[in-house]
């Protein structure tokens, strides 16, 4: 079955479904699987797009996805069932191999400020597809965080439709700024900046803090202070590895066994404006019946007790 | 601290903070821990607001949360923080203890209709306080769907708000009703029963169906085949108990390990049409990155294919 796209009619929510995805490998499951990632295992994935330094001593590579969420196929199409509708939409979905050894922290990753480089590179090429409307970077670490194999590894999904996140942050960008003639991004950082009980890190061009309405215990976002809708277009990348250290470090000091969700949010195609940004989401407590059931988020942390807390490096004892 | 709602002025969403939520016990965890809601260990939580058949050999008991997400103090009052507001509402989150046993799955309650009822109750009750806009009931089963103890209990909550979520539902159930003149979710069932695809079990009353567009692996959606607003108003709870047996020995038998949200989606106050339903969310693969991020989500096995696998009954393998 071809991955396609169901809209929820009574949500208007998006789910894609790809029965690819059940064949993937797991490796906090399964001990016994062989990682596709560690090096004399290349054949374990589909050819690269990319190496560096080359295609045999390679420390980063990246590849398309095996099990993909969504494939590049050129052909679009419907198909109709009673009131639904099934949309065979083209995407495509690659993988960046961070490293070549199989167990590291992102902060032990040397080279981490070329693979935040690959992501720029690879989300401009991906832009140039027809019909790609936005491209969406993603890392998981950790079984509680929805990882399946444990080698350093991100991943990015180009997608023929507007996410509702990013279609939600751009309604309320826009709204603000047609309103206030500012960027909102630039004011949250502004107002953190001023606030100063929930600013992390800051560097001469990057801001981390731990936002006013976190929906997970130490959630972390991760802005240029200077306006930049592109992450593209970003330059300082040692700076912004600089800053993830940081954060993963004392987020590894302060949690037991972290894991965790990091998201991109960069501007979609064919976008006037946006501030791009980065989430970083540790899974502590599970979302349950209420978040998925309401949408609402309950956060048993303030993000300023969160911010404390990981400023003086303590351990947790809650979880 | 008070619980408080703090909205996400970038995606507008809205999030409880309550650090009293850090507090509550977890026996998936703690193996220690003595449980609050086994008899003997009543003083372990406020007194009961109900019990049956009575307070000293109850089979059912309904008590205030002790850790509650939302609070009622008869006051509402806001604090500005910076271009921030924090929002002290008032709501109500209550427990339901739905057996004096410790160990038992939803099927092995004999008395489910009893506590299907007193969620019914519980509802109409909650409705009467002035300023409740939403009730919503949820029930959490398994570490990995955030159930933090074991003991089967289910957790309503009165909110001040309009989950995000039942307002999508009610923005597209007015949409298609404005459009076509009908129920959406009427014309759904309608849909499912005529395509035979996706029905689990239908009874005189109600059907049991692997939406179009499940979110999750194996997501159930229950509801009744006739038109009803309203939870509150059912009748008939010992055959949704059935249904409710029906669904759940079928996903123990096909599912290793089954975790699990079940939520009632019922009409909020000062509505003027809706239809009532269940969502039962098994949690196999865990939300990613790629969820959290965008909002959309990746569902690894087809719907169709889901209600093929619990109908024979047959053990999954894939994860």
């Amino acid at each position: 079955m071809r991955p396609h796209f169901r809209k929820d009619i009574l949500s208007s929510n998006w789910v894609i479904v790809s029965d690819l995805r059940s064949k993937r490998p797991n490796d906090y499951k399964d001990h016994n699987v062989k990682c596709p990632f560690c090096p004399g295992n290349e054949d374990e994935t589909p050819p690269s797009i990319f190496s560096f330094p080359d295609e045999k001593k390679w420390i980063l590579r990246v590849v398309p996805n095996r099990y993909p969420a969504v494939e590049f196929y050129n052909d679009e199409f419907f198909e109709n069932e009673g009131i639904y509708k099934k949309e065979y939409l083209n995407g495509v979905h690659e993988i960046v191999i961070e490293s070549p050894k199989h167990n590291l922290k992102i902060y032990q990753i040397k080279h981490y400020d070329k693979v935040l480089f690959i992501f720029a590179e690879r989300i401009k090429e991906l832009y140039k597809l027809n019909g790609v409307k936005h491209v969406i970077v993603f890392r998981n670490y950790g079984a509680k965080a929805g990882a399946s194999l444990r080698h350093p590894h991100s991943q990015i999904i180009a997608l023929p439709l507007l996410p509702v996140r990013i279609e939600d942050e751009l309604t309320h960008f826009f709204k603000y700024k047609s309103k206030n003639k500012k960027c909102l991004i630039c004011d949250i950082i502004k107002s953190e900046i001023e606030i100063n009980k929930r600013v992390l890190f800051i560097t001469k061009n990057f801001i981390a803090f731990n936002p006013f309405a976190s929906r997970f215990n130490f959630e972390v976002m991760i802005a240029p202070i200077n306006h930049e809708m592109h992450y593209w277009k970003e330059k300082n990348f040692e700076e912004l590895k600089e800053v993830l250290d940081f954060v993963f470090i004392r987020l590894d000091k302060c949690i037991d066994d972290l894991s965790y969700n990091l998201v991109i949010h960069t501007a979609p195609s064919n976008c006037k404006d946006f501030h791009w940004h980065i989430e970083i989401l540790p899974k502590l407590a599970m979302p349950a019946g209420f978040e998925w059931g309401s949408g609402f988020f309950i956060n048993s942390i303030s993000p300023e007790k969160a911010c404390e807390i990981l400023k003086k490096g303590k351990r947790l004892k809650i979880y």
